[in-house]
């Protein structure tokens, strides 16, 4: 290992990442970034902090790449090695891959101009496009929402219908007249086991201009309350542009860590948002060590 | 402003800050580290993520330091500019200033070995003699433990009498049987306000061996479970030796975060514990800019 590996911390909509660029894939190696590295590094007092880890790296240097890419292989240079804090491996994130492309750049590892029609990224989800938008942010192509139900969320004793859909993982997205910002998230939403089996995110969402404009607040299945859910702000757009009795446009979506925008069209959804580097630096041979 | 100034990021005992190193005040000259930017500063998402600054500078570019450290100024050649996450001014604390010492030696701005015997460093709770210990941890004079009575802390139905420490600030140090890894203290413990006018810190102790080591939960006032307080760990060190009938010794102190040693003297306590930095690097100006 380099005695100094390179470190960024960042964040898209304050889902927040520390990022380790390592393009030759010469220093997280082999089993270097294991489950209890990428532990530690996200512990928020210990470490430095984080929703996850995002190692920058050439495709050609992941070992699973082949598996997951197949014969997109050849077409993704780079490849976003995303673990969650618990050291798990995670398949794609709407947020991280902002930060993902717009660290790519700042390390000079992509030239910004040659972004703007989008990339192939390799992630554990399959390959996915990301570009860079001329307000600065990014968008990332996250496939086609896909509806498969109504359901109910159960909260604080009240029920919120919705829509159930699905952007690869499932969604329950409810649009309220309840304030969202007076909502008790701090315990899961109740939800109808047969139409959820694996369980679901909830959107609990307030239009603020009606095909154009939501608020939401959002409950991930396994985590609790976040800042910001990539699919569940495409999940959530959806829903609100079909309430409206249309199946495209664009709306912007206010989440509690910022503000994102998703574009429907006939065949995908298409998620923009701001990406952003708090610092860069080196990580201390002394933690390293302890 | 420099374009990008420096930024180190560590802990103690898990007590951990954001260092900004200043030697000369010209970095955060003036208003630049007013309280907005300390809590930007502090956001553990959209920041760096801290439970408070430290501003390594040397005391004759603080505008304060004459008030604070008297005809002490002249002796205190740095000064710990010491802010909480809220970013309001600190006074003091026992973990903040070994980890304040150990990146002014990793900065190269004081030599570890000419800092054996202690160096004097001004704080807003005025000077205090912080030293580099052999084992490569750090020690801070934290003047008297002073006892000023008998309370008890109410906690979960139950009632844990202790005894009332002044560290400067006010304690409640309870010695019980109870395992003290059991309690939930999400909650405020009730105390009396009579004994304590201002709030207290209660700390809640479990001994390991009688009047040599101790493990600790501690609930800060104003803040709620914390991983390590310094002046806990010395009032709860110095209740643990009153109980054998002793007022001089030393107790190691477990806490949440790691291990501390409390050295108690006939004049002052002596904390020594451990000093990490996890990493070091620049902010980014477009965060900054933000």
């Amino acid at each position: 290992m380099t005695a100094f590996p390179r470190v960024l911390q960042g964040h898209g909509t304050e889902n927040d990442f520390v990022v380790l660029p390592d393009p030759d894939g010469t220093v997280w190696a082999g089993d270097r970034l294991d489950a209890a590295t990428v532990r530690r590094l996200c512990e928020r007092r210990a470490g430095l902090g984080g929703d996850g880890v995002l190692r920058l790296v050439r495709s050609a240097h992941v070992p699973d790449a082949p598996q997951v890419l197949g014969e997109d292989l050849g077409r993704c240079e780079w490849f976003m090695d995303h673990r969650n804090a618990d050291g798990s491996y995670a398949e794609m994130c709407g947020n991280g891959i902002r930060l993902f492309l717009h660290a790519l750049i700042a390390e000079g590892l992509l030239d910004r101009a040659a972004c703007a029609e989008g990339v192939l990224v390799g992630t554990r989800g399959g390959p996915r496009r990301v570009g860079a938008a001329a307000d600065g942010g990014y968008w990332v192509d996250m496939g086609p929402a896909r509806e498969f139900g109504r359901g109910a969320a159960e909260l604080d004793g009240r029920s919120f219908p919705g829509l159930a859909v699905s952007m690869g993982n499932p969604h329950l997205a409810a649009l309220t007249d309840v304030d969202v910002g007076s909502l008790d998230l701090t315990t899961p939403p109740l939800f109808d086991a047969d139409l959820f089996p694996e369980g679901v995110n909830v959107e609990l969402v307030n239009v603020v201009e009606p095909g154009a404009h939501i608020r939401l607040r959002v409950f991930e299945r396994g985590v609790g309350e976040t800042r910001s859910c990539g699919t569940g702000a495409c999940a959530a757009a959806y829903t609100a542009l079909r309430s409206e009795g249309v199946t495209v446009g664009t709306v912007v979506v206010d989440v509690p860590g910022g503000r994102l925008s998703v574009q429907v069209t006939p065949g995908t959804t298409i998620l923009s948002g701001p990406a952003v580097l708090v610092s860069t630096g080196t990580l201390c041979p002394e933690w390293l060590a302890a």
